[in-house]
């Protein structure tokens, strides 16, 4: 039997999603109570992996297991022992063509920007912005450039990766008072690629380089074009499409 | 020269606010910092104490001190050494007949209850109310009758106070979607207070008991008539007026 898992998560206390050695992931936490449910050894496959720090409010990840439970008693069984920083919100039987990461059609992450003052009850949720006067039209102009298809080589920390075409079909931005939160969905993000195309847009609304420049950056394929990045505190996988 | 100072902390990670010996606390991580700006040891005197896992939003605390800074100078030099869960929010000199405990002439609490799923990004910023058909309008009427001047023994951990008199000003609610925000005046509060007044409105609210009984529970000043409690987490002080 397949299972569909959604989970939310608070990235703060954990070394990214994936399991490491030595050190708290949130598959390792994951897996440790799948074994003691199932009675038997479980991997999960995520929609991919997240970085350190970051926080997820829809990551999905799939797993097999010989044991046949119903969906809102499998969601019970895995919150009721799982630390308070994940929380299973969905579980559904799927049929064993579905992969949590194959499957996925596109993927939507929002960033969270506060222009604000501090908030040390929100700092590991938002990246605090000490810059001032940003222009916040020309920022969100800059991130308009990047819907589409195009090759994203300058704008992620992998440089090794040999295809690194993607689509990004949507940029919208969500305001209130001094938070701007980015949403961008598209079909596929390469390591730290989310982080880097905000820092970059920022760097337009800080004045430091044009929209044309940006644009140069883009065509040159290359990372050191954009040395910039922003903190894995703003970042959310929001949810997964299939 | 004194200095008020208005801070805003996290408490999560505290011992609350006092220090203690070998435990975390917001005055040992103030002190250990104002010993190095000012070159000599300071005590910091808060307008009162907040437990364990207990949020500030406008705490106030004074100190002396032989050096004279400006009051921006001074909260900037704090800011930059202060660990990120702890910010100043604001530095005034003040004259030394100011008393940030004394010269307080009320306290504003809130309280942070949530209805809807739990979600582990605000695991430690309110309280998951699990307890379903919960009769909000019942709950917020039980709490309308501590408003006043009452023996709020009933109502306290610390059984041996001699004075248990207080006045809640006012107790005023915000909603917005699963959230209730229970926003508490009154001139003192006592060890635990806001905690167990919320938890017994919210029995009357569950429908356990009636609001009549809550009024007998007052008459009798004793603790043994509400044994309840709420979790720390959901709790803030959030301004301290003089």
């Amino acid at each position: 039997m397949r299972y569909k898992c959604t989970v939310s998560y608070d990235g703060t206390n954990f070394h990214g999603f994936q399991t490491q050695k030595g050190l708290r992931s949130v598959q390792e936490e994951i897996e440790n109570i799948l074994v003691v449910i199932n009675k038997q050894p479980i991997n999960i496959y995520p929609s991919g992996r997240t970085d350190s720090g970051v926080h997820a409010i829809g990551q999905v990840f799939h797993f097999d297991s010989d044991i046949i439970m119903g969906e809102w008693n499998m969601q019970n069984a895995m919150n009721s022992r799982l630390p308070k920083d994940i929380y299973i919100t969905n579980v559904e039987h799927v049929s064993d063509d579905f992969h949590s990461r194959f499957s996925a059609v596109s993927k939507e992450y929002h960033y969270y920007l506060d222009f604000g003052t501090f908030n040390p009850l929100k700092r590991n949720y938002r990246y605090y912005c000490s810059y001032r006067d940003i222009d916040i039209e020309q920022f969100k102009e800059a991130l308009k450039i990047f819907v589409g298809e195009h090759d994203f080589r300058s704008f992620t920390k992998n440089q090794k990766l040999t295809y690194t075409v993607r689509t990004i079909s949507s940029i919208e931005f969500e305001e209130c008072e001094n938070l701007v939160i980015v949403k961008i969905v598209g079909n596929g993000f390469m390591h730290n690629m989310v982080r880097i195309l905000v820092a970059m847009a920022l760097e337009v609304g800080r004045h430091k380089i044009t929209i044309e420049r940006l644009k140069f950056i883009l065509e040159q394929k290359n990372r050191i074009f954009s040395p910039k990045i922003l903190p894995s505190s703003g970042l959310y996988l929001y949810k997964v499409n299939y």
